[in-house]
């Protein structure tokens, strides 16, 4: 049962704020008073102004001009529209790369970046933490008490398109932070193995960031430079945040990429921010994008430690970015943007309220589209906002989990490296298979590190636990010991925070949890797959993956039949304590999983709703009451029991037919 | 009825010229005897001579030798064979290269590209302009009167290998054409859409070339960019060009790759040469190449306006820069250039006389191949200069068409930039899609602009006219109206010459001639297909792309079965003045296209000959008769029914056999 | 019968040297005393020591710190173990690239290559130049008379990662090599051809390297370039070598990649060795890599001269810089050592000794992994130890081979240069061809240059000699003429040593061998295949290649039956002089060559083995007997009849079985 704190930061919108970034700079002004009358007519309440701003604000170094800013700001005020201001910062102006050459990015292999894009500079540059604290300040000190502002939006999408630089600048302030890490050249020489390949460095000057390089560069110092690189852009947060707060009393938040960039360590960043916004798309490659949303919105209710939080962009339907830009069907983006709601959100925005006309956007959709409002996309986009309003009774409710997957960033930063044993071991496949088991089990799972108290949960999931510091075994040992279930699949706890093998060999840092060695892995040669027995007299197939595993007080839940480790234990599960440890030491997909799966509930004390395909089954509960959001993603209606009401159609009842498409809201009775 | 103007420039040679590049410098002195002795055997009447000798020429900078040039032009004017003079401006010597190193090209990524290959420097460099002005006076000057130089040949397939370059110079230029375009900032910030992205320039100084940046550069500004790069070439052409009429009175020609190379604009090209030549070579991943050879010769006629142009390269076998360079069968040789004749040629020359022992082309094809005079491919060489010589009296004759496909150079760059709804809208493959219809349906047709005038077709078809600016819709809507058939296939009318949304949405500008609206695009996964019901109930499936249509006076031709749009409009014909609009809205392929080619045909009037399968059959009419040229691709001998003379064989009749791989020329009786 | 001169240079060590690279530097004190204890456990008689330890022993610039190395090399020596001690020259220090930053590789696109890696600078710089001969001098000088060092190994792996350099100091050194070898302007004027394309150089100072060019660089240039930079490698190797002679008397080595590189002509590099050594990695993608293996041996051993050579490095198990490191199976390292030893190697040694923790490499398997010592790896790896004791006799036994394949470093070079007829002319495929039909049938072969005596075979077969020197061809018109079998396969003797195609056209060089004429290459479409005829009735299909062939005395022994050559001879034999001369126009597998060698080894006098399918069969012969080495890597038990006695077991018989994955090294009797 989660736990609902008397207060907390949000913005000052009732029920579930809507809308999406607003652009007025690219349309003449007769355009914005249209823009505001269609607002009215979609029901929205918040709109992100001011995002790639600064040229029109800042028209040169310390010049500013905020009349049209001004104007925009009241006549949305006026139309009763709340602003989430931005700063635009993600894209310096022209005169900045003209004045600051020397702060434009460069890549590994020495090529400078330049203007006319979704321009970025390097995080490490003066020139640009002067200018960003600058405009930062001016936006605040004259927006401050504006009416129409309940919230402050920094930057863009950290991290993207630009997250690390290799220019002189950032070498120098990696060798800072280098220092400040290890305190002396003897420690990173020890952390980094510069015994390996003659790396040993004498001074600090002679480090450089990891640029291209004869073959591959040690990859300590490249998972350093990603911390580092981490650890600048939110050093850029941090000051523009404190700037803005020196003038202004609104949440202040950035707006995240859960699982779609990777680059940002999102539990740290959520620790500085006073509301956890995030920005998810459908990939369309993917043919169940509904499961990667889930994973996106319960990684960001995670990192936000339960509270609720914004959807801070999301598209009404194809995106141009993408190798195949799919369009959504009818019904599809409010069972997406409801989707995000039942896993969390208190806001459903859109990138963007109006198409543009211009651009590398301009075949993005939108709320407005190129179309205009005889669209199928403005009826929906309507509708959903009708639809919002009608359960603007959810804002503030919780979701509960009783199942954990370990998500740590650092862990899939060290994964990435090169010259692993194999060059497709690939987290995001793993996390997706272990999650889409418990997804269409109707298990709501939250995400975790391995580092948190996790006492709270019944089962914790390791699907790529690459990276495992040995205090963060520990506690996965405890939380065995104390009762809890622990399932951790292959290529886990591999080697420590400096990317080197544990002492003791794979695996050794959880042996006690799972009892079981691994001595070697074995690769399956790629389009081979090898026949699993198990226990129970079931065959399955599994591939890419074995080991050379050896019991240490486990027992063998399933064997290889074949490939090079035939006859030796495949999947594993020891007591120990209270609690029992699962070891996979091959790959299962979703489907597999299930002959893990029904034992791991069956011992953990859950009762798995197995839904309907195709329906996803969310609950919330709050101090108005307990919601179960159903959402049908299939082609066939499906049934629900769930005593209430729907709130979208207030429909009273035991049981609901949720359609095929649809979406019911059930406030429980 | 094509219209024969009583002069124009053309070569002063006999019939049909034959001959290839030739170049002496490359063998000794006693090679050029047997050269010239063997093209006299083989029929040569013209060769092009100097198109690589900068260095030789002018062996340091402002230093002339010409020795060795005199003997060649005196060799060659001795056996009768004329001279097409080369510019070798395409390749500046290694002295160029080492006094003006910052003439050499910038890469989008500041790449400097070196000597050592097909060298070119940046066409907007000074001492580059004025290095060519200097050679190709010396050489106009010294050969402007020497009796073999029949023409001029400037520099040689502008923008292979170097269509554009990024170096300061280069970026100085393109300020100061955009001044020039723009007339000031505020129209350059409204036309590229800066708004977006925050890419506002506040000073001229701040543009530069769409170089590498964080993310996608803005279109509009790549888009002009693309503009200014074709201008640039065009400038160095006209610099050459004059600097040689002042000395000479001859033609003077520089080689297009027509539809294989797509840099520069040959529209606006062909204004400024006497006579067009043009460049090519089959693609051998290509089943048809014959297809795709067919288009090259029909575009290089109708940007010549119709009239007699020259084929100035091509091969007589393989080709050693495609991946695999499949060696032409015998027979195949002959076809390809009976085939550039018959649809306008009056030259048909080859890359290059002899076959070169050394340098990066070694294993091309040549008409005296490495093996020498008891080769096949000089056997066919020898006969194809006899076949030339049989048919001198198609001299001057033309091709007529009642159809014509659009073939916009501008709208191919602009589609071809980044972030579209997918990335594989492929142009090429829809002009070919169409083309290949009328083809193998007999229709023979010409390229045009949406700009040009287009009363003497009864049918244009718009295959990918992706930008259209509002006055060539006009045109098209007009042509419609006075009983034009339009047929327009999808992502066309897309955007404005400044690749903004059209006002309206997508295809508004053609609402009026096609009766329809375009509300969403709708691309169907990769790999997947979708049925198609045609109103006389025929099924046949499409792929790539389906549309959110909405008729607006149109009448449903076909709809969808299933896909996104299931049950919505496909393919509608909209009857609109005294003419009719059709619009695709899917990608069909040539053999689906029968079903709206047999109507349009039928309303236009068109009574397509439909030959044999590969049967490939085009009329030249002139002074002296017409002429049919069949030309047989298939494995099996056709028949043809046109009473006259086949002046390749003297043969008299009423209907003839064209052999399996064979071609007859029919002078009609 | 090999010749056994009475000395040769050869390590001080008793039987077969066993052991591998052992960096004490990547671990603390303690851990010393437990490796020497287990390498005495392991059997381990050799390891290499220092390869990559610059920066711990000469800590700045001219500054020595040997203390460590002292206590590595007496506490080796006090427990048995003799040291190859290493230059450490392959990875300058940090010091190194920070004090001489113009001495980092420049790549041909202008890219500095940093330091972070394996690094490698220029090898032309003057400053790396003095800075190995000052630390090879150095060592040399402190550990000429240590006991334990028997041996010197010189750098690692030349060429890897780093072959070539485009700086100018290299472009400078460039320059130098080329007068030297040209003598004049005139002379590499014409050897280049650069008449083609405009590419004529009027001064020294105009020739760069081949770096990026607008298009393809001229193709003499660049195999011009691939000389000096082979030559620059081993005039540093030659550097290094003279310094540590200065001091020492111990053999020198370095250690060569003998197939899996191809940058350096170790036919040279062979003659300024004292002893052979190579690094041999398996080929995960290779469903038989022991093919590979064996070519690798072959190879190693002919460069040898025949003479025993060193395994340097291989691996016990899995390798982490391929796409999948498969790891081997029970008995596969075995297999894989005494398949080299078979192969005339006399030291078998790993990299590495002991797993490391960190760094780029710390997946590659070792002999002691992480593991530890209850592992299978580690079982193997001491069992082997003890293998190579039990057949330490065979230690200066040779191996003899009545059949030569060409393997011609420079060929190769200049075949993989851009711009051939197909993109896919694969001289290791062809290789690979031959050599497996020749293992499969048990006949064991050395590799040659063509301009090698060939005498002391009976057959050589030519299967990718694309670059043919006259001379070389005059020699293997010779070897035919005086008895022998020459077996060519297409693409051989197309250009001379500038890469310019023969005078008389394609394989004019060695008509008078091959009584066959080559007039144009007809390669077959990517996917296609088509039928030979055999003169015996039989079809079989090729593909990839097929030429227009005319004969000039040879004889037909298979035709095209279809394809662009239908009809047209596909494989010949001339009877010349006491010989034959067989040529193959396409590309047949091992298992199509069955046709041509069944008659090849009757009309040569061979009578191959033709074992059981995957059982290899070597024998060494030396002055204490004969060995036969019979490795089953089939998945059955075979027999051989060989009387004698098993060496690793001391069983006794005739015939002995040699079990699935087992092997027999029979002393015979």
């Amino acid at each position: 049962m989660p736990h609902f704190p008397p207060t907390q930061p949000w913005p000052a919108i009732t029920g579930l704020a809507y809308g999406g970034d607003y652009n007025p700079e690219q349309w003449p002004r007769e355009t914005w008073l249209e823009d505001v009358r269609l607002m009215r007519e979609a029901g929205v309440t918040l709109v992100s102004v001011g995002i790639f701003s600064w040229a029109l604000i800042e028209t040169d170094e310390g010049q500013f001009d905020f009349s049209w800013l001004d104007e925009v700001l009241d006549l949305l005020h006026g139309s009763g529209i709340a602003v989430d201001l931005g700063t635009p910062t993600a894209s310096p102006p022209a005169w900045f790369f003209h004045r600051y050459p020397e702060s434009r990015v460069t890549t590994a292999d020495g090529t400078r970046l330049g203007f006319g894009s979704r321009g970025m500079v390097s995080p490490s540059s003066p020139a640009y933490r002067e200018a960003i604290v600058r405009i930062a300040s001016a936006l605040a000190e004259r927006y401050a008490h504006h009416p129409a502002v309940v919230m402050w939006h920094v930057h863009n999408e950290y991290g993207a398109p630009v997250f690390d630089d290799h220019s002189e600048t950032t070498a120098q302030a990696f060798r800072d932070w280098l220092r400040e890490r290890y305190g002396s050249l003897d420690a990173l020489n020890a952390a980094w193995g510069t015994a390996f390949w003659g790396q040993h460095y004498g001074r600090w000057e002679y480090i450089s960031t990891p640029a291209v390089a004869p073959s591959v560069v040690n990859p300590a110092q490249k998972l350093d430079f990603h911390r580092f690189s981490d650890h600048q852009l939110r050093q850029c947060f941090l000051a523009e945040r404190d700037a803005i707060r020196q003038h202004a009393a609104q949440p202040i938040t950035t707006n995240f990429m859960a699982n779609q960039h990777g680059g940002c360590d999102l539990w740290e960043w959520a620790k500085h921010v006073d509301v956890v916004s995030d920005d998810h798309y459908l990939v369309a490659a993917d043919e169940h994008p509904e499961i990667g949303l889930a994973i996106a919105a319960d990684l960001t209710r995670s990192v936000a430690g339960g509270m609720p939080w914004m959807l801070m962009e999301h598209s009404t339907s194809g995106i141009n970015w993408q190798p195949t830009g799919i369009a959504k069907r009818p019904g599809e983006m409010a069972r997406n943007s409801l989707a995000h709601v039942a896993r969390g959100a208190d806001a459903v925005m859109f990138f963007q309220w109006r198409a543009s006309r211009r651009g590398a956007e301009k075949f993005h959709s939108a709320m407005l589209p190129h179309a205009g409002t005889t669209s199928r996309i403005w009826q929906e986009v309507t509708q959903l906002g009708a639809d919002l309003t009608a359960i603007a009774d959810l804002q503030g409710s919780r979701v509960k989990a009783d199942v954990a997957i370990l998500w740590d960033y650092e862990s899939f930063w060290a994964q990435d490296l090169e010259w692993r044993p194999v060059d497709d071991l690939d987290h995001n496949e793993r996390v997706r298979a272990f999650y889409e088991r418990l997804w269409r089990d109707g298990v709501t799972t939250d995400f975790a590190l391995p580092s948190h108290d996790l006492s709270r949960y019944r089962v914790v999931v390791a699907p790529a636990q690459y990276l495992l510091r040995q205090a963060d075994a520990e506690n996965l040992t405890r939380f065995v010991e104390q009762g809890g279930t622990l399932v951790v699949s292959y290529f886990s706890a591999v080697v420590d925070e400096h990317d080197a093998v544990s002492e003791g060999g794979f695996l050794a840092s959880l042996r006690t949890a799972l009892g079981v060695e691994v001595h070697e892995h074995l690769p399956l040669r790629r389009g081979t797959t090898a026949n699993l027995q198990w226990e129970n007299g079931t065959v399955t197939t599994s591939d890419h993956w074995q080991e050379d595993l050896r019991l240490r007080g486990a027992d063998v839940v399933a064997h290889y039949a074949d490939g090079p480790a035939a006859g030796a234990p495949a999947v594993t599960r020891q007591a120990h304590g209270s609690g029992a440890g699962w070891y996979i030491s091959t790959r299962l997909d979703a489907e597999a999983l299930t002959h893990v799966f029904d034992q791991v509930y069956a011992e953990a004390g859950l009762s798995p709703t197995r839904p309907p395909r195709g329906l996803e089954v969310v609950r919330r509960e709050g101090p108005r009451g307990s919601y179960t959001i159903a959402i049908n993603h299939a082609e066939n209606d499906a049934d629900i029991a769930t005593p209430g009401t729907d709130l979208l159609t207030q429909e009273t009842g035991r049981t609901f037919c949720v359609p095929a498409g649809g979406v019911r809201i059930i406030h429980e009775t």
